[in-house]
């Protein structure tokens, strides 16, 4: 990094942290920024910032959101019946895509991994639990990740909820084994969720 | 856009104008952000905010620095009998990274395009005929791209001074014909600056 004056370094050591992104990619990034006129990169480093202090999470579903109830829990319209669980806010936009589905979501932001330190109570599964207090919800679909976390936190949850009388489904395997949720096309994506089974 | 709230919808449309970064890239890249913490997030954002505040262009070569001249021009180890003229300050990290050449820099920022507009005017070129005004300089190398536009303008600047009595050479074509600089590897350029003849 001798070659770059400390504030070019910085920012492509900020870009190297990007997921995805390489030394290279890192530095070419930083060029198109320092060639960017002004205006454009305060815009860029204002919507990192508004990003972190403009939202939070959804009081009952726990995506995120800047208002106090998130857009679907605030939709009088969904069908309070039947929850989606799913880890991460993304996957609630994957499932949306699919203009099928009707129901609200719970965002777990994560799923139990032993080896990351990452325990049920770093969930948002409390969370969930409380939202089954008053007998309204009768199905929780699981769309947690087809991977080795994602099946556990999917189970765990299971055992959880169904001694409360909550019927609990997970998502068809027409979702790859092993693949990533986000990355799942919209008809595969409705497939898995018409293919639903009880666990 | 509409499944996102506008903070994070206008952080994945600040990701999207970077080079090579397509939505779904954006996206991964707008959640990775979201789930960082606060004071990381504050980094990212004064490292572009800083890199546009905090560097100007060498008053001597015009590459980019925090100081009044760039630690090249400033050290007196240089010779200052040779000029290697590049388009972008990154070209002068991949020539400083062969460490076999002790010359001084020219960046151009940028190549005559007549299709993007881009006429001498717009380059560094002014700034470069001036280092020549003393006679300590005797020789030119062209390290531009070796594109279309890269060669011409070689040619042009070439033309402008050889009447100067300044000796002007070419990168030999160690490097790719059609390719970028900036991704050649340290030895195929060093033999490129060795291999570099009159023009």
């Amino acid at each position: 990094m001798q070659y770059y004056v400390p504030p070019v370094a910085k920012l492509i050591e900020q870009f190297e942290k990007l997921p995805g992104v390489g030394h290279k990619t890192a530095q070419r990034l930083a060029f198109h920024v320092i060639g960017l006129p002004r205006q454009s990169a305060l815009d860029f480093a204002a919507a990192i910032v508004e990003v972190k202090d403009g939202i939070h999470y959804c009081a009952v579903c726990q995506n995120i959101t800047d208002t106090e109830l998130c857009s679907i829990c605030a939709n009088d319209a969904r069908d309070r019946s039947v929850i989606c669980v799913v880890e991460e806010p993304r996957d609630v936009v994957s499932i949306e895509k699919t203009k099928e589905y009707h129901g609200l979501y719970h965002v777990l932001h994560g799923v139990i991994s032993p080896m990351d330190g990452i325990g049920p109570d770093e969930l948002k599964i409390r969370e969930l639990i409380s939202r089954l207090g008053d007998g309204s919800v009768q199905e929780l679909i699981m769309a947690t990740n087809p991977t080795i976390e994602g099946e556990a936190t999917a189970m765990y949850i299971s055992r959880l909820c169904k001694p409360l009388g909550v019927k609990v489904s997970r998502l068809a395997y027409g979702i790859p084994v092993g693949g990533d949720l986000e990355y799942a096309d919209e008809v595969t994506l409705l497939r898995a969720i018409e293919g639903r089974r009880e666990m």
